[in-house]
Protein backbone atom coordinates (compact mmCIF):
# COMPACT_ATOMS: atom_id res chain seq x y z
CA UNK A 1 0.00 0.00 0.00
CA UNK A 2 1.23 3.48 -0.99
CA UNK A 3 1.46 5.68 1.58
CA UNK A 4 0.61 9.29 1.13
CA UNK A 5 -0.90 12.34 2.63
CA UNK A 6 -3.29 14.52 1.84
CA UNK A 7 -3.13 18.24 2.90
CA UNK A 8 -4.48 22.07 2.48
CA UNK A 9 -2.18 23.34 0.00
CA UNK A 10 0.71 26.01 1.04
CA UNK A 11 2.39 28.63 -1.13
CA UNK A 12 5.49 26.51 -1.98
CA UNK A 13 3.22 24.37 -4.07
CA UNK A 14 1.76 26.53 -6.42
CA UNK A 15 4.03 25.49 -9.46
CA UNK A 16 3.51 22.03 -8.54
CA UNK A 17 -0.26 22.48 -8.41
CA UNK A 18 -0.47 24.50 -12.17
CA UNK A 19 1.45 21.54 -13.63
CA UNK A 20 -0.98 19.60 -12.67
CA UNK A 21 -3.62 21.66 -14.43
CA UNK A 22 -1.69 21.70 -17.44
CA UNK A 23 -1.26 17.91 -17.30
CA UNK A 24 -4.81 17.74 -16.71
CA UNK A 25 -5.99 20.42 -19.63
CA UNK A 26 -3.75 17.91 -22.55
CA UNK A 27 -5.15 14.84 -21.20
CA UNK A 28 -8.77 17.12 -21.68
CA UNK A 29 -7.00 18.46 -25.17
CA UNK A 30 -7.30 21.77 -24.09
CA UNK A 31 -3.73 22.95 -23.15
CA UNK A 32 -4.55 25.87 -25.77
CA UNK A 33 -7.02 27.24 -23.35
CA UNK A 34 -4.68 27.26 -20.34
CA UNK A 35 -3.79 30.95 -20.29
CA UNK A 36 -3.22 31.29 -16.41
CA UNK A 37 0.39 31.45 -14.85
CA UNK A 38 1.92 29.76 -11.20
CA UNK A 39 1.87 33.32 -10.37
CA UNK A 40 -2.10 34.09 -11.22
CA UNK A 41 -2.71 31.09 -9.01
CA UNK A 42 -0.74 31.95 -6.09
CA UNK A 43 -2.46 35.57 -6.32
CA UNK A 44 -5.83 33.71 -5.95
CA UNK A 45 -5.21 30.65 -3.56
CA UNK A 46 -3.76 33.09 -1.42
CA UNK A 47 -5.75 36.32 -1.66
CA UNK A 48 -6.48 38.28 2.01
CA UNK A 49 -10.02 37.28 1.74
CA UNK A 50 -10.01 33.66 0.52
CA UNK A 51 -12.37 32.21 -2.24
CA UNK A 52 -10.30 29.28 -3.84
CA UNK A 53 -9.26 26.79 -1.89
CA UNK A 54 -7.02 23.65 -2.74
CA UNK A 55 -5.49 20.79 -1.14
CA UNK A 56 -2.56 18.60 -2.52
CA UNK A 57 -1.78 14.52 -2.12
CA UNK A 58 1.77 13.84 -1.86
CA UNK A 59 4.22 10.63 -2.12
CA UNK A 60 7.36 11.04 -0.21
CA UNK A 61 7.42 15.32 -0.51
CA UNK A 62 5.99 15.02 -3.93
CA UNK A 63 2.84 16.40 -5.31
CA UNK A 64 1.19 14.15 -7.19
CA UNK A 65 -2.50 14.87 -7.10
CA UNK A 66 -4.38 18.20 -6.04
CA UNK A 67 -8.08 19.68 -5.72
CA UNK A 68 -9.16 23.13 -6.41
CA UNK A 69 -12.69 24.41 -4.93
CA UNK A 70 -14.68 27.51 -4.90
CA UNK A 71 -18.44 28.89 -3.67
CA UNK A 72 -20.58 29.23 -6.19
CA UNK A 73 -24.39 30.11 -5.78
CA UNK A 74 -27.43 28.41 -7.36
CA UNK A 75 -30.29 30.07 -7.81
CA UNK A 76 -31.90 26.45 -7.79
CA UNK A 77 -30.15 25.00 -5.02
CA UNK A 78 -28.42 27.97 -2.85
CA UNK A 79 -24.68 27.74 -2.09
CA UNK A 80 -22.74 24.73 -3.59
CA UNK A 81 -19.25 23.74 -3.83
CA UNK A 82 -17.59 23.72 -7.33
CA UNK A 83 -14.97 21.43 -7.88
CA UNK A 84 -12.87 23.02 -10.97
CA UNK A 85 -9.81 20.72 -11.15
CA UNK A 86 -9.31 17.51 -9.41
CA UNK A 87 -6.47 15.28 -10.94
CA UNK A 88 -4.20 12.58 -9.68
CA UNK A 89 -1.19 11.78 -11.95
CA UNK A 90 -1.98 8.20 -13.36
CA UNK A 91 1.37 6.74 -12.46
CA UNK A 92 -0.73 6.96 -8.71
CA UNK A 93 -3.78 6.22 -9.28
CA UNK A 94 -6.21 3.02 -7.80
CA UNK A 95 -4.30 3.74 -4.47
CA UNK A 96 -6.94 5.36 -2.74
CA UNK A 97 -5.31 9.00 -3.31
CA UNK A 98 -8.62 10.65 -5.80
CA UNK A 99 -11.04 9.18 -3.12
CA UNK A 100 -9.31 10.65 -0.45
CA UNK A 101 -9.06 14.44 -2.05
CA UNK A 102 -12.31 13.91 -3.18
CA UNK A 103 -13.71 13.16 0.09
CA UNK A 104 -11.80 16.04 1.36
CA UNK A 105 -13.82 18.47 -0.94
CA UNK A 106 -16.90 16.83 0.28
CA UNK A 107 -16.10 17.37 3.99
CA UNK A 108 -15.02 21.08 2.96
CA UNK A 109 -18.53 21.79 0.98
CA UNK A 110 -20.04 20.34 4.53
CA UNK A 111 -18.67 22.44 6.75
CA UNK A 112 -19.59 25.63 4.40
CA UNK A 113 -23.10 25.12 4.73
CA UNK A 114 -23.13 23.91 0.89
CA UNK A 115 -26.39 21.42 -0.02
CA UNK A 116 -24.00 19.66 -2.90
CA UNK A 117 -20.94 19.84 -4.47
CA UNK A 118 -20.73 19.93 -8.63
CA UNK A 119 -18.37 19.78 -11.46
CA UNK A 120 -18.15 18.89 -14.93
CA UNK A 121 -17.07 15.77 -16.33
CA UNK A 122 -16.09 14.99 -19.80
CA UNK A 123 -18.56 13.53 -22.03
CA UNK A 124 -15.66 10.58 -22.92
CA UNK A 125 -13.87 10.29 -19.68
CA UNK A 126 -15.55 7.29 -18.66
CA UNK A 127 -12.79 6.41 -16.04
CA UNK A 128 -13.89 9.72 -14.39
CA UNK A 129 -17.15 8.72 -14.72
CA UNK A 130 -16.78 5.46 -13.01
CA UNK A 131 -14.84 6.95 -10.04
CA UNK A 132 -18.21 9.41 -9.12
CA UNK A 133 -20.58 6.72 -10.55
CA UNK A 134 -18.94 4.92 -7.23
CA UNK A 135 -20.15 8.35 -5.03
CA UNK A 136 -23.53 8.03 -6.77
CA UNK A 137 -23.46 11.39 -8.31
CA UNK A 138 -25.45 12.15 -11.19
CA UNK A 139 -24.77 13.51 -14.83
CA UNK A 140 -26.50 15.72 -16.40
CA UNK A 141 -26.14 16.22 -20.37
CA UNK A 142 -27.97 18.66 -22.42
CA UNK A 143 -25.94 21.95 -21.42
CA UNK A 144 -24.24 23.52 -23.73
CA UNK A 145 -21.26 25.88 -21.72
CA UNK A 146 -20.78 29.36 -23.64
CA UNK A 147 -17.84 32.08 -23.40
CA UNK A 148 -17.92 35.04 -24.31
CA UNK A 149 -14.04 36.87 -24.45
CA UNK A 150 -14.52 40.29 -22.70
CA UNK B 1 -40.84 51.23 -29.05
CA UNK B 2 -41.50 50.59 -25.09
CA UNK B 3 -39.84 52.04 -22.57
CA UNK B 4 -38.16 50.07 -20.14
CA UNK B 5 -35.18 50.74 -17.42
CA UNK B 6 -32.57 48.69 -16.29
CA UNK B 7 -31.15 48.86 -13.20
CA UNK B 8 -29.26 47.29 -10.10
CA UNK B 9 -31.46 45.02 -7.96
CA UNK B 10 -33.42 46.46 -4.66
CA UNK B 11 -34.47 44.66 -1.52
CA UNK B 12 -37.87 45.16 -2.84
CA UNK B 13 -36.85 43.64 -6.23
CA UNK B 14 -36.19 40.05 -4.41
CA UNK B 15 -39.85 38.12 -4.80
CA UNK B 16 -39.80 39.42 -8.22
CA UNK B 17 -36.86 37.92 -8.89
CA UNK B 18 -37.46 34.96 -7.52
CA UNK B 19 -40.60 34.68 -9.35
CA UNK B 20 -38.85 35.38 -12.58
CA UNK B 21 -36.53 32.45 -11.17
CA UNK B 22 -39.20 29.86 -10.78
CA UNK B 23 -40.57 31.19 -13.99
CA UNK B 24 -37.31 29.74 -15.87
CA UNK B 25 -37.32 26.45 -14.25
CA UNK B 26 -40.30 25.87 -15.54
CA UNK B 27 -39.59 26.96 -19.02
CA UNK B 28 -36.51 25.02 -18.88
CA UNK B 29 -38.57 22.01 -17.34
CA UNK B 30 -36.81 21.89 -13.94
CA UNK B 31 -38.89 23.28 -11.30
CA UNK B 32 -38.59 20.16 -9.24
CA UNK B 33 -34.98 21.37 -8.59
CA UNK B 34 -35.98 24.91 -7.53
CA UNK B 35 -35.26 24.40 -3.74
CA UNK B 36 -34.51 28.68 -3.29
CA UNK B 37 -37.13 30.82 -1.15
CA UNK B 38 -37.02 34.45 -1.96
CA UNK B 39 -35.73 34.64 1.53
CA UNK B 40 -32.23 32.60 0.53
CA UNK B 41 -32.25 34.87 -2.49
CA UNK B 42 -32.36 38.08 0.18
CA UNK B 43 -29.69 37.07 1.91
CA UNK B 44 -27.73 35.93 -0.24
CA UNK B 45 -28.10 39.18 -2.95
CA UNK B 46 -27.63 41.73 0.26
CA UNK B 47 -25.17 39.77 2.23
CA UNK B 48 -22.46 42.21 4.18
CA UNK B 49 -19.81 41.29 1.58
CA UNK B 50 -21.56 41.12 -1.80
CA UNK B 51 -20.57 38.55 -3.55
CA UNK B 52 -23.50 37.90 -5.75
CA UNK B 53 -24.72 40.91 -8.35
CA UNK B 54 -28.27 41.21 -9.71
CA UNK B 55 -30.29 43.89 -12.36
CA UNK B 56 -33.85 43.74 -13.14
CA UNK B 57 -35.70 45.48 -16.01
CA UNK B 58 -38.33 47.26 -15.00
CA UNK B 59 -41.50 48.33 -17.52
CA UNK B 60 -44.28 50.88 -16.18
CA UNK B 61 -42.95 50.16 -12.43
CA UNK B 62 -43.05 46.21 -12.65
CA UNK B 63 -39.86 44.22 -12.84
CA UNK B 64 -40.32 42.14 -16.38
CA UNK B 65 -36.78 40.59 -16.44
CA UNK B 66 -33.28 39.90 -14.31
CA UNK B 67 -30.04 38.73 -14.67
CA UNK B 68 -27.94 37.18 -11.89
CA UNK B 69 -24.26 36.62 -12.00
CA UNK B 70 -20.62 36.09 -9.84
CA UNK B 71 -17.07 35.59 -10.04
CA UNK B 72 -15.94 32.16 -10.72
CA UNK B 73 -12.44 31.05 -10.61
CA UNK B 74 -10.81 29.09 -13.95
CA UNK B 75 -7.94 27.50 -13.47
CA UNK B 76 -7.09 27.40 -17.22
CA UNK B 77 -8.70 31.34 -17.59
CA UNK B 78 -8.53 33.25 -14.37
CA UNK B 79 -11.13 35.29 -13.05
CA UNK B 80 -14.87 35.14 -15.18
CA UNK B 81 -18.04 35.99 -14.74
CA UNK B 82 -20.68 33.68 -14.50
CA UNK B 83 -23.92 34.61 -15.72
CA UNK B 84 -26.33 32.11 -13.65
CA UNK B 85 -29.92 33.88 -14.60
CA UNK B 86 -30.88 35.33 -17.56
CA UNK B 87 -34.64 35.78 -17.70
CA UNK B 88 -37.29 38.23 -19.87
CA UNK B 89 -41.07 37.20 -19.57
CA UNK B 90 -41.74 36.02 -22.88
CA UNK B 91 -44.47 39.04 -23.80
CA UNK B 92 -41.99 41.41 -23.25
CA UNK B 93 -39.05 39.85 -25.66
CA UNK B 94 -37.91 41.35 -28.89
CA UNK B 95 -37.40 44.71 -27.15
CA UNK B 96 -34.37 45.17 -26.37
CA UNK B 97 -34.40 44.64 -23.30
CA UNK B 98 -32.50 41.36 -23.48
CA UNK B 99 -30.40 42.72 -24.84
CA UNK B 100 -29.35 45.49 -22.43
CA UNK B 101 -29.64 43.42 -19.15
CA UNK B 102 -26.93 41.25 -20.57
CA UNK B 103 -24.62 44.08 -22.08
CA UNK B 104 -25.11 45.46 -18.02
CA UNK B 105 -23.59 41.83 -17.00
CA UNK B 106 -20.55 42.35 -19.82
CA UNK B 107 -19.79 45.71 -18.84
CA UNK B 108 -19.67 44.63 -15.21
CA UNK B 109 -17.28 41.47 -16.08
CA UNK B 110 -14.96 44.26 -17.82
CA UNK B 111 -15.42 46.16 -14.49
CA UNK B 112 -13.96 43.41 -11.95
CA UNK B 113 -11.27 42.64 -14.65
CA UNK B 114 -12.91 39.26 -15.56
CA UNK B 115 -11.06 37.93 -19.16
CA UNK B 116 -14.27 35.97 -19.84
CA UNK B 117 -18.20 35.89 -19.14
CA UNK B 118 -19.32 32.42 -18.68
CA UNK B 119 -23.07 30.41 -18.92
CA UNK B 120 -24.87 27.77 -19.97
CA UNK B 121 -27.53 27.05 -22.18
CA UNK B 122 -29.88 23.75 -22.68
CA UNK B 123 -29.15 22.15 -26.27
CA UNK B 124 -32.52 22.83 -27.17
CA UNK B 125 -32.89 26.25 -26.31
CA UNK B 126 -32.63 27.84 -30.42
CA UNK B 127 -34.11 30.65 -29.24
CA UNK B 128 -31.25 31.69 -26.79
CA UNK B 129 -28.89 30.04 -28.75
CA UNK B 130 -29.54 32.67 -31.58
CA UNK B 131 -29.82 35.52 -29.33
CA UNK B 132 -25.94 34.70 -27.85
CA UNK B 133 -24.80 34.04 -31.34
CA UNK B 134 -25.05 37.69 -32.43
CA UNK B 135 -22.28 38.50 -29.77
CA UNK B 136 -20.04 36.15 -31.10
CA UNK B 137 -20.74 33.81 -27.92
CA UNK B 138 -18.81 30.34 -28.47
CA UNK B 139 -21.13 27.01 -27.46
CA UNK B 140 -18.79 24.02 -26.17
CA UNK B 141 -20.79 20.83 -26.02
CA UNK B 142 -19.51 17.23 -24.66
CA UNK B 143 -18.92 18.34 -20.86
CA UNK B 144 -22.01 16.68 -18.62
CA UNK B 145 -22.48 18.65 -15.33
CA UNK B 146 -21.96 16.16 -12.23
CA UNK B 147 -23.51 16.77 -8.53
CA UNK B 148 -23.40 14.80 -5.25
CA UNK B 149 -25.91 15.81 -2.72
CA UNK B 150 -24.40 16.49 0.93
Amino acid sequence: MLAFSIRSAAIEDVDSIHALIAELAEFERASHELVTTPDSLREVLFAPQPWVWAWVAEVDCKVVGAALVYKRYSTWKGPVLYLEDFVVQSEYRSQGIGAQLFETCLGFGREQGCSRMVWQVLDWNTEAQRFYQRYGAQFEPGWYNAALEL
